[in-house]
């Protein structure tokens, strides 16, 4: 899977360089952070490998990995809710991609039906820990 | 480690409830998006344990989990680039956190001397495949 794209030789190179060698963790994946490019808001983060990091770059629209149904997951084409590509990103050591992307059909990304899956928040204090909606 | 936390018993209490039961992967990790609380932009991502989401939450700076040297890496203690919590969030199934910071010291997240670890992008055209900067 992996050899569809190049792996770095050197640390400088990996950090520095202009090749893009994604790194792909010991189940072949790649975590992707997802972004709004109208705000910048992260929408959801999944997990890629090689061959559906390969799709999104080719067709312009996302495609993950899905781990529980174990295949290639190309988001929104049963919902609509198709993520177009404007940027991919990646870190010092090429091993997480941050996309930000045109939300397309009713311009949701969560399953649950809410626009971001980010939409509790942790509220920690004296009288203990939970969750409050954003 | 994750006895630190309470476990969700049915999907909708993970998805719509209020409780705070984050979920660790096979090697007790979850995922931690770090994001600048000036401008919303990512500056890093990173994994925590139970232990070092505890560690977070109770001392409101962010600790990780260092897999390269397994042990817990509390962010900025040598360098002075603390990351003091101002919101975690969470997804709809609560296996990823989102946490939103002040980023202190020189305001660098990066080990790379730059503010944020995401200083490049991907360039895929007729020609190829390359990184760009930012």
């Amino acid at each position: 899977m992996s050899s569809f794209f190049p792996v770095s030789q050197t640390k400088d190179a990996l950090e520095q360089g202009s090749e893009f060698t994604p790194r792909f963790d010991s189940k072949g994946l790649i975590p992707a952070i997802v972004i709004d490019a109208e705000d910048q808001q992260i929408l959801m983060f999944a997990f890629m490998n090689a061959q559906s990091l390969k799709l999104t770059l080719e067709t312009g629209q996302t495609h993950f990995w899905s781990r529980s149904r174990s295949e290639i997951w190309h988001k929104g084409a049963t919902s609509g809710n198709v993520q177009e590509v404007v940027e991919i990103a990646t870190d010092c050591d090429q091993d997480v991609l941050a996309i930000t992307v045109r939300q397309h059909g009713d311009k949701v990304a969560c399953h649950t039906g809410k626009r971001s899956c980010f939409y509790r928040k942790v509220d920690h204090g004296p009288k203990g820990t939970k969750l409050i909606w954003k």
